[in-house]
């Protein structure tokens, strides 16, 4: 079959392909990330690409103007090859990693004193064998153990395969890993050892674990040093996944074509040993040194990371296969690590509360504290915690994309480009930008709506329905999608067209704020406690980093509880990781705050529609749930 | 470079090669069989092959006469590529497996009633997943098992990953297949459950296990019904690693070249999956329902078996890296079955007493019995234990390869062409041959030998001494290596040439017997007591079924003590695996028999030397230990 070359822009990278592929199936092969929300289905308009030279096969239609289209514009899951062409993919189609590591600068730093963590290491000085004492090596070894107090000790057979050259050139002086395995159920009753290394006993103690955070948007990881407690920056960098659709049930879809499952198993695979690679710069070496990884993600992350078919989660009545997982070895999934790194992934709740949301939990302190705390984790998927150290109940619900720019018109991920501070002068009916990474706006993120919907409503320009008051601002004008506000016009835009708002973009926001806050609601009302009873609210994502408090309980998103009761605690779910890396107590603890929380699906839930409907409005129809009290408790 | 094609007959089958390779390299990569005792070492001069046409690079030697090499005969292991040639492979050089078909129809059938093995099968019915019940698949089925009493299970990843699959298709009816995991050192202190399969519940409850004796010799399978207790008959075939030696000792040389180990393993693996291949005749499809596979071998085999560099194994003080083995997936390595078929490897007492004694002393039921028992394995490497259900003491003794037919002039193993059976008629000065297999004699198997010389002995042809005694008989005669007996003239036998026996191979049997005999005097004597207090003696071994009794006491092989103590037991090491599959219990009983024995290193042991000198007598110095006693004890 003839092969053509497609070169895209402007990174130059030329790629083969055949007759009839996508232009987008194309970019995978090659590696090359083209947004694309929908999983390449056709229906978000995301991936668009500008045709340079040559030809491919597309007509325009829903997402593609014929204006456009005449442009050279092209969706590249629509578009086929059928010719060599070269192509330029925007800056709103590419997703910009630099952000992550501005991030990672910010992140806090945790350091645990005295670690506990699932594997240890002893050193063991044994008594070389000789003719009046010629037992195995290994039957040494457990021997040895055994006078520790360390009994019952399983081995790795690639620990086993290097024991003897290790015993004979150490001269008997060893340090054994051991790792200390956990049953599924019930993690108290059976634990037993299992030796997974043997390295010479030397001078340097120090060994590793890493916490990882995988995310349906970003996957972060933190390496802790499991002798020290030393907790080391983390990194992050977009989920490789993110090429095959933006959110869980897109990628739920994609898992269910031909080798999906096993591909975007490896595009996460892929995107921690990047991250891992980037690592050996700052730790040369490390890798060798690292017994044990924990994983936190949501259900659907889990799945797809050790390769378990999600479908069910989706299908009604949402169960998952499996919400605990066994131990594994991170090598054995395609991780580039040791053959003696053992694997732990977080267990999940339900299909949408997941290992992430127990990790946050975990981090939060939410399961071991006297007050009644609202966990919140804003996203895509919002998940609710309402709790304390005696109870705790759970929710996921659907807000949309809204909160991360999806489904907005000029929608974009907190990336470098993107709107995210505004603030509007009434007086002046004039507004100011602030942009991330102090370039030019290329569109709007999901706090930055937030921002911009606070205040233009406070500013009167827009009215309690989320409607755009006649007048009221010069910036409001009528475009292709009905009345927009014009943040920021093309010749002073990063991508060359205008930045809008449109009323559709605030009718999106209200229905993910309503969401968000008629599930907390619903929750708070279904254990027979009211709002104002609430005496803590943590707020995790990575979205709560950038959140405006006031501007969300302006819009309705959050409750006016006194200003002290809030509390962010950024990444949450990396945070809870690296606790249970450093401390099998913790990885118990993770078990029972499982175990404890009682799940609800809000759609099966008296009241839960009522609530929802009441909250479309900005703030709601009760506005007097949104009076930010500026006290003290 | 230039490659040559190298043909061997009577197979014609054609390899490539390189020049300067070794003709036995390169059978060995055609996987075809070429018989080298000593693993290509060009000492032992058994490879000999016939060039027919072409050249390879040789010359006569040692193991080689000058006649012979005029004839085109070469070793094997000497001769190098250096062009294109025809090569013949005479049948004293190739290995007949057929013997192994016909020995196996013979084989005993053990049936066990009440079977009680590691892999268990539980059949649950699961009420399906509804609205307000809708946890994961996996908290079902433990939820469900642990209403069953059974707490505490791990899982599989490929079980994970068909669960969904099987729980839908079934209608939540399933058999759940768990393995009950035992720890490392003390099995019963910490005994968890692993679920390995998920299957739809239905008619058929037949599960399999495995047990499998890997011997350096040959290896065999045993089939065995989990469910029923039903054990099926038994195959065996040569171990495919007898092309790089005959003996552990050569096997243990061998690992230690470059890819050595690699490659024995890979032998062996593919040696065991030619006989699953063969089970799947007589039983379609059982490898998905095989579960178990228990395994018995001396302590290299078990390491090469597992890939474990061995050579410490004959270094002083002969300390093994490993004498229990983990759990192992008997698909990781290479063998063709199903994932969840778990692999456990009998554990060894010391070098060179093995779990394939373990296994015998399991099926012999000494350990459970009040007599004083004396087990013996009689083979290259013999094995001795002594000892009732009280205490156990064990030694192993370096007989040399003669009961095997090795170190023998026209040695060969027991297949068919061996002379087995000799009578001698000494008023006639005449003898009777009984071969294998009812053909023309090509040579002279272990028990053969052992025959021949009891015979000639009794007959007044050898003296105490092993010496022929000159004038006893017309067949005596002086050949190359000295004095001879001929057993068949060239024209009368399988392999064109004169088949003897030479006082050389008399004083090779001589030193054999002595080492065995010595060997068990030695450990009798070790623990205060004589000979005559063996209340039964219990001969195990491929070579035990063949072993006649009084001439293995006229040779002073075995002790003359009534008839009714001895007892042939077979392939033990079969045995004991076949029990170990079939129980749980027995799989710990084989650690407590390995804990509970005491081994002796003869050449440590005061009083070795002196008896084995005096044990190179026939019978013996001390004539009166060989009274065979034909009464009852």
């Amino acid at each position: 079959m003839e092969m053509f070359k497609i070169i895209f822009l402007p990174d130059n990278v030329a790629v083969e392909a055949e007759p009839g592929e996508s232009l987008l199936e194309v970019a995978n092969r090659g590696n090359i990330h083209i947004n694309a929300s929908c999983g390449g289905e056709g229906v978000c308009g995301r991936c668009v690409v500008e045709l340079r030279e040559g030809t491919v096969q597309a007509s325009p239609g829903l997402y593609l103007s014929d204006d456009d289209y005449q442009k050279g514009v092209r969706l590249a899951c629509r578009a086929k090859v059928d010719g060599p062409a070269t192509l330029f993919i925007p800056l709103e189609s590419r997703a910009d990693a630099s952000f992550f590591k501005k991030a990672a600068q910010a992140d806090e730093i945790l350091t645990v004193e005295h670690p506990d963590p699932m594997v240890r290491q002893t050193c063991v000085i044994l008594s070389p064998p000789s003719r009046d004492d010629n037992q195995s090596d290994l039957d040494r070894v457990s021997t040895a153990l055994a006078e520790l107090g360390l009994y019952d000790n399983d081995i790795d057979l690639s620990a086993m395969r290097r024991m003897p050259e290790v015993l004979r050139e150490s001269g008997f002086k060893v340090t054994v890993s051991i790792f200390y395995e956990l049953a599924l159920q019930n993690p108290h009753s059976s634990a037993w050892g299992r030796i997974v290394s043997f390295d010479p006993a030397g001078s340097d103690d120090d060994f590793f674990g890493l916490a990882i955070d995988v995310g349906t948007t970003s996957v972060w990881l933190r390496l802790v040093n499991l002798a020290t407690g030393e907790v080391l920056p983390s990194i992050g960098d977009l989920n490789g996944q993110i090429s095959y659709g933006e959110d869980v049930i897109s990628r739920i879809v994609y898992a269910g074509r031909k080798d999906g499952l096993k591909r975007l198993q490896t595009r996460v695979i892929d995107t921690v040993n990047r991250l891992l690679e980037t690592y050996e710069q700052s730790y040369p070496g490390y890798r060798q040194k690292t017994f044990l990884i924990v994983v936190a993600g949501n259900t659907t992350m889990a799945h797809l990371l050790v390769g378990l078919e999600p479908k069910n989660i989706r299908l009604a009545p949402y169960v998952p296969p499996a919400s605990t997982w066994p131990s594994l070895r991170a090598s054995f999934l395609g991780v580039n690590v040791e053959p003696h790194t053992v694997m732990k992934v977080f267990p999940s709740v339900s299909s949408y509360v997941g290992g992430d949301i127990v990790a946050g939990v975990l981090a939060s302190g939410l399961y071991k504290r006297p007050e009644l705390t609202l966990f919140i984790d804003v996203g895509t998927n919002g998940e609710i915690v309402i709790g304390n150290q005696d109870w705790m109940t759970c929710a996921a619900c659907s807000a949309g994309p809204a909160f991360e720019g999806g489904g907005v018109k000029c929608g974009m991920r907190a990336a470098p480009g993107a709107i995210e501070n505004f603030l509007y002068e009434p007086q002046l009916k004039r507004h100011h930008l602030g942009v991330i990474g102090g370039v030019s706006p290329t569109g709007l993120c999901g706090s930055g709506l937030i921002n911009v919907v606070a205040e233009l409503f406070r500013g009167g320009v827009l009215d309690k329905r989320g409607r755009f008051v006649e007048g009221a601002s010069p910036n409001v004008r009528e475009g292709a999608d009905g009345w927009e506000y014009l943040l920021s016009p093309a010749e002073l835009s990063g991508g060359g067209h205008d930045v809008v708002m449109t009323e559709i973009d605030v009718e999106n926001l209200i229905r993910a704020k309503g969401a968000m806050f008629s599930g907390y609601q619903t929750l708070v009302e279904a254990v027979g406690l009211k709002m104002d009873d609430l005496e803590r609210v943590v707020i995790a994502g990575g979205f709560g980093r950038s959140l405006n408090l006031e501007n969300a309980v302006t819009i309705g998103l959050l409750p006016g509880l006194p200003l002290n009761r809030f509390t962010y605690i950024g990444n949450s779910s990396l945070t809870g990781a690296t606790l249970a890396a450093l401390s099998g107590a913790m990885w118990r603890t993770a078990f029972e705050i499982k175990q404890k929380m009682t799940n609800f699906e809000l759609s099966e839930t008296p009241g839960y529609m009522d609530k929802y409907m009441a909250s479309q409005f900005l703030p709601h129809t009760d506005e007097g749930l949104f009076k930010l009290q500026r006290g003290a408790a």
